[in-house]
């Protein structure tokens, strides 16, 4: 459905039971105010007018398109930002979460549509999220062409709310970047993560805490509070990897299942990766989680990006070109063959 | 993510608190069941093979192709699925809603992306909810090519869950159908609904009851019990409505906000539809809330379909073609000049 008029699920029981409390008025405001936020977000390309749905994108400028899609939720990053009441940064986790995705498959974004659920509507923290998806989307040059605001009494409780978000982008056919002319002796180059961007966060509430006290003391060893650290949105690295894409071979973009479990993905059969853990620095607040955690560093690898948010493979040649354009991409490993079952070998 | 290999986020948990007592190889088993499950919509225009993410689709056929979208939820009839703990229509409630919406455009279902969210993984709920998914995506022709599965401990309570998901299709731009060439003469058609599809289901809970008990009562007047006319799937009206798309002006499909709601986002200015509500047979279970809720014919226009899920409007030459070729659609009004604010009058 449009991301205007019509998002908000759940009206019946305002429109019968207004007696309940629920404040009809406070719901059209927000109506309007998210109308104007997702306009904001508008490219040429996007149909819009009396008598359309909403959610309309012609299609132009390619010749052979291929549309890559991604849908995923915030995970329980979701439980801090309740406990801090900070919703305006979760917008940009889903939406870069989802750029970072399609960009791993050559795609650039086209529009996105989002998912809120709550118990009862709150007007601000609806406002909120929807501010930060959409100055995610405007960075991203991706139109916030649908959405829905799902009022669910008796499903969410207190504060609780969940957000998830669909993507759609394209790509050439004849440029979709699938990892499979890796070889032996390619490099990998990994770019800085912003922290633990979208994964990780049901461990590291249960390590570290999750209520106001535990999320607002301050830590010397992270120059700031446990909560703005872990807070912190993940990064989108489309203006980064943009320009350098037809010099990669595969891109890993590093979520749940770390490492292990997203750089095998691209690898060609018989191939894997030697990773120089030494080659970059680990962030403070992954040593925080595996030392109050007791956690093996091998767990660590296998659950969080460790300070790597996206992980590139390219030929020596354009490896030293790549290294050139953006300072703070760096080498951390080579392509090899396979010996034995690891394809991520941590040394 | 992809449909298979990626789709369930929390894995953290189990990787690292596996005395938690979470089973791991019951996640792989879900992981493979849905993959061949969402495998089994995949059309040719789905790119698949080592290397590639998933979720990409080659838009081929069109000239001047109009990507149409729309996310939304299934509401709380998810609390009567885990009343009744049945979980293999929701997914048909959700692909179907999501079909009907798109084709009020005139737009063809191309892909789905599905978004499961729950406190605990539990394999056979997800794997029922998929089914159900990956059945609606089959009718459809619609290829099942993305989804994600999201544990969320702490924010789920006890059995709850919730799904939404995401339609892309596609129109060509000269074919979109947006409802302005509707003028005071056309005739205002209505196929009937299977119950309430997706809406109204809080209102109805809380005059009906949504317990185990109140659901499996028996009533004469529905000729079954409460919670199987209540489960009933959202239908889907793309066969029925594909050969007729060029026959009509406007489609509404009527979900939250019943006639008044979704009726008048079709019609130009000006312009109102004038509705004999004794053109067609209210199915029983509108009564029953009706009577029950002790709610006046107006509210339960507002928020239920009220036996009509879809509503044409279409030249009265037209009309008598449509009239020819499907039996069960019948006129429900007519297209009238707009006289004082309201724009569905109901006679």
């Amino acid at each position: 459905m449009d991301a205007s008029a019509s998002r908000i699920r759940g009206n019946e029981i305002k429109d019968s039971y207004a007696r309940a409390g629920v404040d009809i008025n406070g719901a059209d405001a927000v109506k309007k105010h998210i109308a104007l936020l997702a306009r904001a977000t508008h490219r040429p390309e996007v149909l819009a007018g009396p008598g359309l749905f909403g959610g309309m994108f012609e299609l132009k400028g390619f010749d052979e398109p291929v549309l890559v899609s991604s849908i995923d939720g915030v995970g329980t990053k979701l439980k801090l930002a309740v406990s801090l009441d900070r919703f305006d940064t979760v917008g940009i986790d889903i939406v870069n979460h989802s750029v970072n995705d399609i960009l791993t498959c050559g795609a650039t974004p086209l529009f996105f549509l989002d998912y809120i659920a709550m118990g009862v509507l709150e007007p601000d923290k609806v406002t909120d999220i929807v501010k930060g998806l959409s100055s995610a989307c405007k960075d991203a040059g991706c139109a916030l062409i649908g959405g829905e605001t799902a009022e669910m009494p008796g499903l969410y409780t207190g504060k609780d709310f969940d957000l998830a978000g669909c993507i759609i982008g394209a790509v050439e056919k004849s440029r979709i970047i699938d990892g499979q002319a890796i070889k032996p002796g390619d490099v990998v180059l990994g770019l800085p993560s912003s922290g633990l961007h979208t994964n990780g966060y049901s461990l590291a509430r249960h390590i570290l805490g999750e209520n106001k006290e535990s999320l607002e003391k301050y830590y010397d060893a992270l120059g700031g509070s446990l909560g703005d650290v872990l807070m912190e949105p993940h990064r989108s690295y489309l203006h980064e990897l943009q320009p350098l894409l037809r010099m990669v071979k595969g891109i890993a973009h590093i979520t749940g299942g770390g490492f292990p479990g997203n750089i095998p993905r691209i690898l060609p059969e018989g191939i894997a990766v030697r990773i120089d853990s030494g080659s970059w620095v680990v962030p403070p607040v992954f040593n925080l989680i595996r030392e109050k955690g007791k956690l093996s560093l091998s767990e660590m690898y296998r659950v969080f990006n460790m300070g790597i948010g996206m992980v590139l493979i390219a030929s020596p040649e354009q490896s030293n070109n790549i290294s050139e354009r953006v300072e703070e991409i760096r080498v951390i490993g080579e392509v090899v063959i396979i010996k034995g079952d690891d394809r991520v070998i941590m040394e």
